[in-house]
């Protein structure tokens, strides 16, 4: 967003120049910032006018200047779109605006009456019920900051570097604060049959989207989800009802949930035999692998963003884990060889993203930024070579090995994969 | 959101009638929970086809079924639009969506392109500077989520119950995770001269807005915000820069910041004189009152909602302090001759919106609802009636009285101010 050299052109009385103002003081001019010695400002056009009152409409909108921070939508667009990409490299903190949640569905977007819908449960529980959203909303609720990531999240990059910036890799991570009904309490209403142990959610979606999960998570921290970040769920997330399964692979999180069905084992429904699956060396697949492992990803600077000057940056990112609190993030600027410990943003929630942030001086030598998430199980975010040691060369889903990004000479950065 | 009958006459082959449905079981029917003991659901016309891949831009807008959830206007609308208020009975947890920021501007909205936008220290520094966006962009950062309330919320109850809606009433209230640079970062960038107490802050709109703010406040949290729950400011919000000073009332927090002057005393401007005051009984009146203090409200149910039937409601409502974390929020049903401890909802954030819940079977006869705040300071929500009698009739802004909301014996909820 730099544009000095406009700057000093529509101000052409601001004789100063840039080495001067970054001479001054010493601490500005080893920081790189291009501050101007000179307190007189011009007054700007839009001062001198009444601004506009009818520009916001009751609906707001983002500023027509960040009209290229959008979801990235897939170039050329295919027949049936099934998803689109967070532009994490242009955000800031941890809460993923709702517009900007990346989204990825089986059979396109339904249009649901919320008035319509209905959620049943049946199987194994003592009443089967049918429950409206005014019947789910009038239970007693909660609210989570929570992570969701797609289990395919960053898996072009395994064979090789196969994309450019921070949104293209690993733009199907987004964060929000969740509210709905915990599953355990409706179940509960239900009745629960001792010997269920598994649960399969259908979607009200073209695809009838279904999948088996554990009753032990649907007891722990799931949820019937009608909110994000204090509104009503958007319709790509599933408006009005989603099941949420934190930390767990953002495709068993049934959008548009219409039935939970209790049984004794797993359906082995299309999604969790066919897809999502992780092919072994030997042919065969493990099924299952349901919780998102810790990984980081630095975004400010990230891919095709260039570097303007030497100086002080602040390198900063996004880290996760499904198996416990982020404990520490490590940022090397030389291609791993050396690691300093970035802050962490508090407070620092289990189950969502973690802000990171570390200070740099970059001195205009090529250098391969690289970040390294631990959590509180003591994992350790791999290697790319390491985790398709233990992976095989077959491995798909779950990809969370370190981004490195080249930095260059002229500043440009790039994919270092 | 209720349309049971509806849903009877589409599917009529279901027989059970509500009746049986709340009598199965017996903790449904406690809860006035109306779902229905039947396992069979039809499939619904939207799974039956192909959804649209089409209806979500790029940057996503809520589904159309949410479409009276907006801002609300002035009505009618007047010559020159001073702001919008939070629909805060449609919200649920703590972050307000971008979209439904409440606003406040006294000139309009100002269109600043960020390139040419900046920010000049000057007065009582050692070194005078202008700063880019760019500059500001590339200083540490760090992100919080805070509330924002505006001094005059609920003002216009001070004589009367002048509204029927939470919005109408409390809507000058939102909470969102604001990023940017601090204060006392850049202003150290610059040399703060020792004699340096006061420092003015000046908005490039068309009114040039200006507060006085004492220097012990930008050197503690203040900052220069940029993004707000995640992405860039929204032009209503300040695009590309505003000053951000949690607890204090929302004018001070100086949008689209061009200016900030240190100095050894209050300017004296026309927002902190001939409003934004505090008029007594004897013509004198108060300045500086900064701090937004200890306030709460039940969002749901509240004014112009309805129950439905007897049986269990999870009141929930939003608290907030600028005095010390939120210790405790009180619930009555009896229009406050006994009180009850709500649940907080964890993890309880200083200086942000707290969301409380507390559960409440209706007998279905006539009741009032109100909520109660303590702070870690000690300070509770006073009752209207010791408000104006510590402030006197005169007062008009920070108006954080407990808000009574009647529930009449149909269901009908209304302001029982």
């Amino acid at each position: 967003m730099s544009a000095n050299k406009t700057f000093t052109q529509r101000r052409g009385f601001l004789k100063t120049s840039l080495a001067v103002g970054a001479g001054v003081g010493g601490t500005l001019a080893s920081n790189g910032v291009t501050a101007q010695p000179n307190a007189f400002l011009e007054i700007d056009p839009w001062t001198k006018t009444q601004g506009s009152t009818f520009v916001n409409p009751p609906y707001g909108l983002p500023s027509k200047y960040e009209k290229n921070v959008v979801r990235l939508l897939p170039n050329p667009p295919p027949l049936f779109l099934t998803g689109s990409r967070t532009p994490i490299q242009n955000l800031y903190g941890i809460i993923t605006p709702n517009g900007l949640h990346f989204e990825r569905h089986h059979a396109g977007v339904p249009d649901i009456n919320p008035e319509q819908h209905r959620l049943v449960i049946h199987g194994l529980v003592d009443r089967p019920m049918i429950f409206t959203m005014d019947d789910i909303m009038r239970f007693p609720s909660e609210s989570r900051i929570y992570f969701m990531e797609c289990s395919g999240n960053s898996a072009a990059e395994l064979k090789k570097a196969a994309n450019n910036t921070a949104q293209q890799i690993h733009g199907l991570i987004s964060c929000c604060e969740w509210t709905g009904v915990r599953v355990s309490t409706i179940l509960q209403e239900c009745g629960i049959k001792p010997e269920a142990t598994w649960v399969l959610a259908e979607g009200a979606d073209g695809a009838a989207m279904t999948r088996s999960i554990p009753m032990s998570k649907m007891l722990d921290d799931a949820i019937l989800a009608y909110a994000q970040n204090g509104e009503m769920l958007r319709a790509e997330q599933g408006y009005p009802l989603r099941l949420f399964l934190p930390t767990y692979e953002g495709n068993m999180s049934i959008k548009w949930l219409r039935r939970l069905k209790l049984g004794v084992e797993p359906w082995q429904t299309r999604e969790e035999t066919s897809a999502y699956t992780d092919l072994r060396e030997d042919g065969k697949a493990l099924q299952f692998t349901f919780t998102m492992e810790v990984k980081s990803v630095i975004t400010q600077p990230s891919g095709m963003m260039k570097l303007k000057a030497k100086g002080f940056y602040e390198i900063s990112g996004i880290a996760w884990s499904g198996n416990g609190k982020i404990r520490r993030v490590e940022v090397s600027t030389d291609s791993g060889k050396t690691w300093g410990e970035a802050m962490l943003q508090e407070p620092v929630v289990d189950k969502s993203l973690v802000r990171f942030r570390f200070p740099w001086v970059w001195d205009g030598a090529p250098a391969v930024l690289m970040s390294r998430a631990v959590d509180a199980s003591g994992e350790v975010q791999p290697t790319m070579e390491s985790l398709i040691a233990v992976k095989t060369a077959n491995t798909f889903y779950h990809n969370n090995a370190i981004q490195p990004w080249r930095v260059a000479a002229n500043g440009e950065v790039t994919n270092g994969r």
